[in-house]
């Protein structure tokens, strides 16, 4: 075998790829401005005062796909912001079907202040292109849109079936297309999918993430008195009800980031050694340096790594109560508020992690106060795909031979909605290719994305279709 | 001694006093359109943009001191808003000289939605008298003045030497009043001190109040990443400063409502059975009633109202981190706050219990964060006065020859800085002489001081000086 990677490497590198490399490399300056245009559209999808914008990214999208050459595309109008689909499916029936699924919408860029350029003017500095949505999802969604343009535009076909879905929704829950994936499930239906939104583990180091955490949460309010007390007169009388709420935190997790919610780990599936010895082949990220955090933690008995990846988790994402400004005010407030979300893996079911949420809370509420409980309608399953299935292990031929590294296997701590409605409504993988880096600050003032990979990613990616046409 | 407060009542009613008293009735209507003068009056002290109007409302109160009769009278400059001086000291040598203490500053308006009526223009409903400061200490202030100027008027002269000290900076410290007390030490001296700034235990039932708790604070905030951190990529490896600032928090008071910081009961002068009968007497305020809570609850081995009145607290003023808008945002906040204050009593010192807080607070900090701690500058020592003491009788005696009723004796959770400072600077006894009611709403929108209250209070006033003028 020990030349099977060369002479692979010599059939795959055919006249097709070939042209098609070429085209990749001869337009790079053009993809990039392309890209900058993409970039340029606030496609804000949470503030209805973008809906126009919205609007335009989702034309830009299929502006594009025509102009690459699929015939079929259309801009499909939701209760909410627009799907763009399209679909090349003349591959031939030998070819697979594959389903690529992006979003074109971006997270808010709000604290503007904390930008050092415009996040809707693309930057180009330090080998990155800066702007909100460089690296979720537009800058990975257009690598996608180019290679098709390139085969295409090269050899007039695609090496597999493609259906394109392209949301407006993803950064607010895609509750829409979950809709339409159950309205029209042939629509969409396909041998596997394909998702290019999340990121290597380090720069230039080839990344196959074959799981993704879950997720649930909810919001509850303690509530004392009917309004803030002076603290004076009723201090002795009346429970406080931001102490309250921090008792009933405290009783979730304890300083040994262990979830102390009755139920919570039933069902969670263990890490093999197997895949310890998987996830130690991956280089860990120093999280007090990426962070500025004095030092990390992690759940009794796992490794900081293992719990971001393979783990369940409970945080607290904001809690406020009483007075906030300069200074001191003496008052009991009248309520205290906390917001928790928890990160889930494959065993744990979203809607009954919430009940046992809820359940404890209400449980272990102090006397002299009530509690109301505002449950998170978006939640999502663990998904967990097998790391030796064929279409994995060609996507880690394709990152090692275009990075000329072997790829390393991880799970992410975060959560894709959309891959688990994938795995549970058709049953199919779901392959994440992703191409960023933990330097990319996604969600965060300042997003960009490394322009090598915006390169080699779409090498990668042509790699890949030319690799799956046949899949053993 | 049956017929001893009938004999007493009548030496009492001398002349002189139903002088008084005459004058205070048929001045009726004109002292309420002359207070509604000085509820006009916006003197917040904590907004500048207020600092002209406090300065009008200083000379209000001098305008009416010399008009009332006192030759002596000063508006004194200070690093922040004046205060108003005055003297009349022709009572003879036997006379006992009395400091009288006030303000006229009052705190700001806001919420202003919130008021029925405009918080500075005094409406009359209901019986009572509704603006910002009506209780707060101008309708109380301006009761004393007119008492003074009914005296001055009728008879020529006051039964007691009086030195008048109404300043324009008790919301916000008294800062200046502090330094004064100190430098000029003899100008203010007394033998005993008078305030009117609290109130009654119900409408109408006489109450001597014979303690205050003492007072001190701080703010800490931990700190973990520099910034927010999605959660799904971090979760699991750096400590959530939300819950390690709740594991601090509960680590300071338990759900027994007992303090836990090491140190913070030593010193505390225990209640006496003698005084819990005292306490017993008092009418008990039902706080389920009175704030909306749910149900009450108190320090382990105290009542409720053992527990305001005489028993030291640890409250959350306020606290926040991370996400407060609508819905979800899944991060690990990068810091957390908490703002802190302790109402103290007889046998604590507010510097000592605060250095206990942040040591506590350091001490229980967990791993993976880092703390910063902001000390309140304010604080206060408790104070407290033998219900026995004389003086504190004839106030007793004053106010149930006016309402008809048996003063009840209480200590208060508030504080008033000035109380201990006349203790600790002067050693004399300070009589709290209040005519305010729970339902005055300090502090709050639609402050309101009863017109029954301010015609008996008067009185009352009037009774008092001429009991006090020999002290037994």
């Amino acid at each position: 075998m020990l030349n099977y990677k060369m002479v692979r490497k010599g059939k795959d590198r055919e006249r097709i790829m070939e042209q098609v490399f070429q085209y990749l490399s001869e337009n790079n300056q053009e993809h990039l401005e392309q890209l900058k245009q993409f970039l340029r559209i606030p496609s804000v999808s949470t503030d209805s005062t973008y809906k126009e914008d919205v609007k335009k990214a989702a034309g830009f999208v299929a502006e594009y796909l025509k102009n690459a050459g699929f015939r079929h595309v259309e801009v499909e109008e939701t209760n909410g912001h627009p799907l763009v689909f399209a679909e090349w499916l003349e591959a031939g029936a030998e070819a697979p079907t594959v389903l690529f699924y992006g979003h074109y919408d971006v997270q808010p860029a709000e604290p503007l202040g904390e930008w050092k350029s415009e996040p809707f003017d693309p930057d180009i500095r330090d080998g990155r292109i800066y702007a909100r949505g460089a690296s979720d999802d537009k800058g990975q969604v257009f690598m996608h849109l180019a290679v098709f343009k390139a085969f295409l535009q090269t050899t007039g076909k695609l090496p597999v079936n493609v259906k394109v879905c392209i949301e407006g929704e993803e950064e607010i829950g895609s509750a829409n297309l979950y809709d339409l994936l159950q309205k029209e499930k042939e629509k969409y239906e396909a041998d596997f999918a394909v998702i290019s939104d999340s990121g290597m583990v380090a720069n230039d180091q080839p990344t196959i993430l074959y799981g993704l955490k879950g997720f649930t949460g909810l919001e509850f309010t303690v509530k004392g008195p009917d309004n803030d007390l002076h603290s004076g007169m009723y201090g002795g009388a009346i429970r406080n009800p931001a102490m309250a709420m921090a008792h009933i935190l405290t009783s979730m997790k304890n300083e040994d980031e262990v979830v102390l919610v009755e139920g919570f780990y039933d069902g969670v599936e263990e890490l093999t050694e197997d895949e310890r010895d998987l996830m130690q082949k991956a280089p860990g990220e120093d999280f007090t340096v990426s962070t500025g955090a004095k030092e990390t933690v992690s759940e009794k008995g796992y490794t900081a790594k293992e719990h971001t990846m393979a783990r369940p988790t409970l945080e607290i994402n904001g809690l406020y109560s009483g007075y906030q400004g300069e200074g001191t005010k003496t008052i009991i407030p009248a309520t205290a508020t906390a917001k928790l979300t928890c990160r889930l893996v494959p065993g744990q079911d979203p809607a009954k992690v919430q009940d046992l949420l809820a359940e404890h809370i209400e449980r272990k509420l102090p006397k002299g106060v009530t509690v109301s409980i505002k449950r998170e309608p978006l939640s999502a399953k663990a998904y967990r795909v097998d790391p030796n299935h064929p279409l994995i292990r060609k996507a880690a031929e394709s990152f090692s031979e275009t990075f000329g590294k072997e790829a390393v296997y991880v799970r992410m701590g975060g959560s894709i909605p959309v891959v688990e409605w994938l795995d549970s409504i058709y049953h199919i993988p779901v392959v994440l290719l992703g191409f960023g880096t933990p330097e990319d600050r996604l969600h965060s003032p300042n997003e960009s994305f490394p322009l090598d990979h915006f390169e080699k990613g779409m090498q990668t990616i042509a790699n890949y279709w030319n690799k799956v046409k046949k899949i053993d």
